[in-house]
């Protein structure tokens, strides 16, 4: 602690990221990470973009990138935005579109950053718990509220609302900002893209950490009306002008492209979540139903925390969460085939 | 402006970068980019990086970049913070160390983008006028302000303040934190960085843009004390866990151990910004002494806007601010002799 830090920073928690070790190779299951590469014209991609040209500084704008999005989601360039990864932009709305003091709403249980952000920026949060099935209660939030933060697929559960109750959400709340955070839509929940063009009170967020296997490069994305779109790039501008380096652009675009492949390893996680689901439900697992790369699990005869160290002491990485309600769970990212087949291997020996 | 925008993002007036025309090839002086490209070393880095390890996050601590840093700077590593370039962490800066309502100060003619992040975060600012000389006039910060913010050497005036001078400050200021943004140090001026073991209201705060040519690549550090270093990884971690991307970390390290290209590079643009100011000086041109890799420069026959849209109009670009005190003024980057020649017969023409 030092005498110059300010108030907010001796207060904070930061965030903690999910372990990166070093010390050994695990097969790692706890990050959510896309256990195929980027598409080889990705790789292309960046190969070509490693020239002379990075002495001088990217496009701020990102514009190509920009209208590569727009023409994929058939937006417009103006509703749509790029940073730093979709952290970096769930980020930049909290000065964006909330003053000091104003209450934000999310579920209790979620992404553990959002009231990381709340308290850097000086928000008050209310949270919604969670129902019995670790649904998110969708009635639930406070109509006293500024803006709701919502991840769907929810996180570290894996379920996803439908369309309709998402839309139902943007009317009830339609005085409010809704910020759906779609990390993980692409693995088999509905995206709320489309309805950006009737509501003017929703940011839709999204990354290519996860289906476009691009954790490694730090882009995210963010679609909404175009005020909305401005008022991020205010603050952006006001932050940072260059926030996406040359490489990142050239390698979004690429990514973007190959549709046809983004495709195809979407649909092998998701061929391969269903596959272990039924294993670990046959070793007397509970399994929530996911539409994440990810399942979150828990045992009735073992506990969630012994589970993870066995597994890390075998050289498997997954994620515990030691936060009440949720800490009999372990969060298991999808890998391989192979992967998952060494992973179900071992719990079999464990439960046994 | 939309209905959900906060006071903050409404009221502020976003910094404007330097423009990147796309309409043609121009002869680019004008937002202080090295004529040199990269080092080889940091092309072959990139290649290298640019692997199928892409799908998974970068280590968010980027350890290999600081100790790299640590190691060239004989400092420890918690007293380097890394960061997507200096323009992001000079923003964490604020939340770290300051609160709203807060005074900071820095000279009236300086890098725009200060009273920018003022505003962002809710500071006041107190300017204080450079001297007839275009010096920084370093007796006149504030004695109530909570912080200081120097450019050194300062933007766009290009000229340097002494060690010995920013040692008085540390000394006369012991009270406030003194954060010297050492974007253009690598050209001629003395960096701070050896004081930072002594005085622990220092931080010195740099970039890969400049001096290492990679703009493009969104690279920045900053040294100080550690407990001010880990005050800005607090800010970052509450921000984003991971604002360096993979490939910019490995190119990053390839720049630092590449010392000899470094230092030769720098070397010819000192080398160039001498010979073009002596030209200039010939030209009728009134030129501040420059120790970063532009020069700042007058003329008492035709006025600095009529060069700027000439150059223009002639395929050069050079930065003209339109700001009270430095309205006469060019701010021409140096580029390659060839670059400058071109620039100097074009100027020859037009004083004839």
């Amino acid at each position: 602690m030092s005498r110059f830090w300010s108030n907010t920073v001796r207060d904070i928690s930061p965030y903690i990221p999910g372990e990166q070790p070093k010390d050994k190779k695990y097969i790692k299951l706890n990050t959510n990470e896309n256990p195929y590469p980027p598409s080889q014209k990705v790789l292309d991609a960046i190969n070509k973009a490693t020239n002379y040209d990075l002495r001088l500084y990217p496009d701020p704008e990102a514009s190509l990138l920009i209208s590569t999005l727009a023409r994929y989601y058939n937006v417009a360039d103006g509703e749509v935005f790029a940073g730093n990864g979709s952290d970096e932009i769930l980020a930049f709305c909290f000065p964006a579109f909330f003053n000091t003091g104003d209450v934000i709403s999310f579920p209790e249980i979620t992404y553990s950053f959002y009231p990381v952000y709340s308290d850097l920026f000086g928000l008050k949060y209310e949270t919604i718990p969670l129902n019995e099935d670790y649904t998110v209660n969708i009635d639930g939030f406070p109509m006293n509220a500024k803006g709701i933060l919502l991840a769907n697929p929810n996180a570290p559960t894996g379920i996803a609302l439908e369309l309709r109750q998402i839309e139902n959400l943007l009317q009830k709340h339609s005085d409010k900002l809704v910020i759906v955070d779609e990390a993980y839509v692409d693995f088999g929940a509905e995206s709320a893209i489309p309805l950006i063009k009737d509501y003017e009170n929703l940011l839709v967020v999204q990354t290519f950490s996860k289906s476009r296997s691009l954790a490694g490069l730090r882009i995210g994305y963010a679609l909404g009306n175009k005020d909305l779109i401005e008022g991020l790039n205010r603050v952006k501008n006001s932050f940072n002008s260059y926030t996406l380096d040359r490489v990142a652009q050239q390698a979004a675009i690429a990514a973007v492209n190959d549709d046809k492949y983004f495709k195809t390893s979407c649909e092998k996680i998701i061929k391969t979540r269903h596959t272990t689901a039924q294993k670990l439900v046959e070793l007397g697992f509970k399994v929530l139903p996911s539409k994440a790369n990810f399942l979150f699990v828990s045992h009735n005869k073992i506990c969630a925390k012994e589970f993870f160290l066995r597994l890390r002491e075998d050289g498997i990485l997954v994620r515990y969460f030691q936060i009440k309600g949720i800490d009999n769970f372990l969060r298991i990212s999808i890998g391989t085939d192979e992967e998952m087949n060494i992973l179900v291997h071992r719990l079999k020996v464990y439960v046994d």
